[in-house]
């Protein structure tokens, strides 16, 4: 499969099928190193490109990992790799990254490896909705078998020893990527998130660390690595993520309730808005799209199928509307681009049901 | 014509077809004082109901008022007052005058007298577009017939004599209320203010002294009354507001010419979240019907008459919702009613053109 092939589709993580409402989509990563290679900060380029040229080989082996792509990030522009990272594939320092890294990918993109970022091998499975367990397990599946022919770098007092003193021990990040809009809406978001902070787990917005929570998209994940069990480090999230959902339903209750003219007005809105704005930022984007998301789920909107507004979330991005134009934009020219198709598809999604509607007559 | 009846009808000065695009409406205002009776600041109530009584009597003798209207502050109800006020047909200082104040209004509402708001006389000529001299003529004439049966406070020095002194002179007012949301859009409008209050103009918003330019809708009025004869004055306003309307138009057409993509996008925001919000704030409907007023404007949108936007301008106003209400209703509720009624009135305007287009067919 080319690298091209995979901006066409729907990211399988943004699955509308299997997402719930509140939890987008699970992930879970492993961070190991190989015993006998230094660590990439610490590499030369040269020897990058051994260690990747080494796990690009030995790949093709883990009937698990089903490639469909193994490639270079110097085989890739540097926009094919931010629409890796736009579609949570890769990391941002990974899309940074040139010769000497690199990725390898199934082609439900559930499972997939980085090479050479800050590790020697980020091991990651992605899954719609709160699914956690299943992810464990995969990306514990394909630890193993990598490791039946590679000598990983552990030791027997701290674990699996890794480039950066926060992923030691473990080597695992679990996070569940949640949309909160309702409890965003009625502005308890910050109280919510310093309680999870308090319990010892980490808040962060859609990109990742030090991004702001755009479309009301948050992620929640583990930050202790060390001196607990894989599946005790995942139960706690899991509850933590139960106890959000909750919290978010029950704050969707009493919009719904006692604030439902607040929630016609915001679906009302962000149509209104996305429908016929011709300057669009990402920002803004991002957040008429939660509320719309919400809008359809609280049955305020019912002429929109989710997956639209979900393939939007992703469509949105600078790269995504960047790729889709077919050429090198300004700031200024993304922002009427991203306007245009947004446009066109909600409009092309509002006429579907109304056509719908008109042959059954 | 009873009260009530008055607003059901377009406000006069409002009317799209004399009113340009830039220039909305003219009006020139007197203040005059009877010689022989306290000022009505100064005065008892007992004092300033026997004013109104006498001045009542004498307007129907004035042919030129044609009173179609002419009633005491406390036959009306607050809610009727400031319905009055958001017509521009009385002042904020005289919807808040109970007994002993009053007002004669001619049908066409192009010829008013407020009685006993801060003078005992205050009469005005109101018309749509750039209108000054005919305003002067109209208030003019209707002075004259006044002051052939009452003696007003004159001195020789200062001439007419007036509760504050920044009217005493002339006691002439005359201001243009101009719609200005090119010059506001490219962010000129304060550059633009300083020069005009330099030359001895004073810059307000829609609703007088001290009120912010919602709409992009300001007023631009003398500051002199003193030492000039109404002609130079007037002049001298005419003068300054023809270069304001060449400022707007030579705004539009850099607009037009090099941001039609921002006109665009104004536009259809405009029309995108008063077409669909179900909450709207008075403030923010101005601003979206400004921007809809210069997207017809702009010929960036088509199918709209630009008579419903300038009708709205006027019905968004709190106690307009309020009146078409029936009933008394908490700021809430206001923001809802106008929502739903913006939401009607705008459905109503897109549905008609497509409509004829159809049957054109």
């Amino acid at each position: 499969m080319k690298i091209g092939e995979w901006f066409e589709r729907p990211a399988a993580w943004l699955d509308g099928d299997a997402a719930s409402a509140v939890v987008v989509s699970s992930r879970v990563r492993l961070a190991r190193n190989l015993e006998d290679a230094a660590f990439p900060g610490w590499a030369g380029e040269e020897e990058r490109v051994r260690v990747w040229e080494r796990l690009r080989a030995s790949f093709a082996a883990v009937p698990a990992l089903e490639t469909a792509l193994c490639i270079g990030n110097e085989e890739m522009t540097d926009l094919e790799r931010t629409l890796l990272f736009e579609r949570h594939l890769v990391s941002l320092e990974h899309a940074r990254q040139g010769r000497g890294s690199g990725l390898a990918l199934r082609a439900d993109e559930q499972l997939s490896v980085m090479v050479n970022e800050e590790d020697h091998l980020r091991l990651q499975a992605l899954s719609p909705g709160l699914n956690l367990r299943a992810c464990w397990q995969r990306v514990n599946a394909l630890d193993d078998a990598l490791e039946a022919d590679t000598r990983y770098a552990f030791s027997p007092d701290w674990g699996y020893l890794t480039a950066c003193p926060t992923n030691v021990g473990t080597g695992m990040r679990a996070s569940v990527m949640l949309h909160l809009p309702a409890l965003a809406l009625l502005d308890e978001m910050s109280r919510t998130v310093k309680g999870i902070q308090k319990i010892g787990l980490a808040v962060r917005g859609l990109w990742g660390e030090g991004t702001e929570a755009h479309g009301n998209l948050f992620q929640v994940s583990n930050q202790v690595t060390l001196g607990e069990r894989e599946e005790t480090l995942l139960e706690r999230l899991e509850q933590v993520v139960r106890e959000l959902m909750e919290h978010e339903e029950n704050a969707r209750g009493r919009l719904l309730e006692k604030r439902e003219t607040l929630l016609r007005d915001q679906t009302g809105r962000a149509v209104g808005i996305l429908g016929r704005a011709h300057i669009l930022a990402s920002r803004e984007a991002l957040d008429l799209l939660s509320a719309l998301r919400l809008g359809i789920e609280s049955g305020m909107l019912k002429d929109v199928d989710r997956r639209v507004i979900d393939d939007l979330l992703l469509r949105v991005q600078p790269a995504h509307v960047q790729w889709s134009a077919g050429r090198r934009l300004t700031a200024t020219e993304r922002d009427e681009a991203r306007a245009a198709m947004v446009r066109g598809r909600l409009a092309a999604a509002l006429e579907r049901p109304r056509r719908r509607r008109k042959s059954d007559e």
